[in-house]
């Protein structure tokens, strides 16, 4: 068998973040296996097919790419970001548990890449320059009361903190409740930073106070960070620098 | 002016892993500053001054790259994994909100890397697919008290976790005491990873249970997985596949 998969990261937007060894993978592979808008990040070319696919059918295109790989060919499943976070390398691997048993022989693999988290965080300055914690603010895969209770443990932890997927039409009014959470937790002057399309060239970074924040300024593009107690902001004629320092004060 | 500073992550050790932004801000710069075994990575050329330092000296080092570029000079300060976690990035902007008021003017930049708590979940799988924190256990910038708090509220969140410098030799006791915390919190099933050297030819992976966790099994070029309760193995013939789920069952 000589097939394999490998779930890579293709970063946050911008070329320039793509590892060169997610790059070698593009170029070995016979199927690009993606959401549509991260498939249409790759260069079409003679001997590569790509599958398109819509969000919310993660786990059939997991099992598409394990099969196609059981078939010999050499598949990459691109994910935005890291695909280890809050991306396709569980779908796969919830998928090549509950498969064929065969598939527990294939080679696969996952390589990393930046996520979305990290690169707002490196735009804005370094707020995450401490202890953090990262939320999936979706609760399409897990009950509401789960996100409230881990916010309200990780204000109490004083966790940095990095919120992915925090607001969408289908979702409108969580955000509101966790800025709520927020606020009973945490002093009105708590740096925010709303980073919208980061490192693409529409990447939009809002640096906020808690109190000035409103749900309307997240959507689905957007990656919310918030500082822990200790998070600073340095004014300057330009953009603002955010950052946390190492030292707990 | 036209000097600048950018703090750039060279990612957890292949060169394969290292953003092709990086290697242009490298190609560009005059000086290279960083930890000796971070600034040996970067191959010399003419035109290009590389500055060694010791590690604990991080705000020397800073204050060093931001009045190079005062002087006009084009700085890449090096990290390893991701300058903006528990590296370098923080260390530059307390030095520049500190020091000169007219460094407030200079470019300075950061230029992401893969963390090696993220590839270290590559390596592995997925163990971090869900919620996640991630917490430095060195007490050199912070109270021991506020790491144990920190670890209490994380296994009450139920949090997947990536741990940095778990042990050093001057710190030879303190992992014990977080593997005592989780052991109060976790059940004895629960998921390890010891990730040395990841992405080195030297990376060893080691997957065991909270029950079978011992604290010689980390040392400063370790960092340390534990998964979610949700986090699952995948047993086959070569190495086991570690990671947790979209959903929470």
């Amino acid at each position: 068998m000589s097939g394999w998969v490998i779930i890579a990261g293709l970063g946050p937007g911008r070329e320039s973040c793509i590892t060169p060894e997610v790059t070698e993978a593009i170029a070995q592979a016979t199927d690009i296996v993606g959401y549509i808008p991260y498939v249409r990040r790759i260069a079409p070319r003679a001997g590569l097919t790509l599958h398109e696919s819509d969000n919310r059918v993660e786990l059939d295109r997991a099992r598409h790419a394990l099969q196609m790989a059981a078939d010999g060919r050499r598949v990459v499943v691109v994910s935005s970001g890291d695909p280890g976070v809050f991306a396709m390398a569980s779908a796969v691997f919830e998928a090549l548990e509950a498969g064929d048993a065969t598939w527990r022989a294939l080679d696969v693999r996952v390589l990393p890449g930046i996520t979305a988290m990290l690169a707002a965080s490196a735009a804005a300055g370094a707020p995450l320059g401490h202890d953090f914690c990262a939320i999936n603010l979706s609760d399409n895969l897990k009950p509401w009361d789960l996100i409230e209770k881990r916010l309200r443990l990780a204000v109490e932890a004083d966790f940095a903190m990095g919120f992915y997927n925090p607001r969408s039409k289908a979702r409108p009014d969580g955000f509101a409740r966790v800025l709520d959470v927020l606020r009973e937790g945490c002093a009105p002057e708590r740096l925010l930073i709303f980073a919208r399309a980061v490192s693409t060239p529409e990447q939009k970074i809002d640096v906020v106070r808690l109190a000035e924040a409103t749900p309307e300024m997240a959507d689905m593009r957007t990656v919310v960070l918030v500082g822990s107690s200790q998070t600073r902001l340095i004014e300057r004629a330009g953009d603002p620098i955010v950052y946390t320092p190492r030292s707990v004060s």
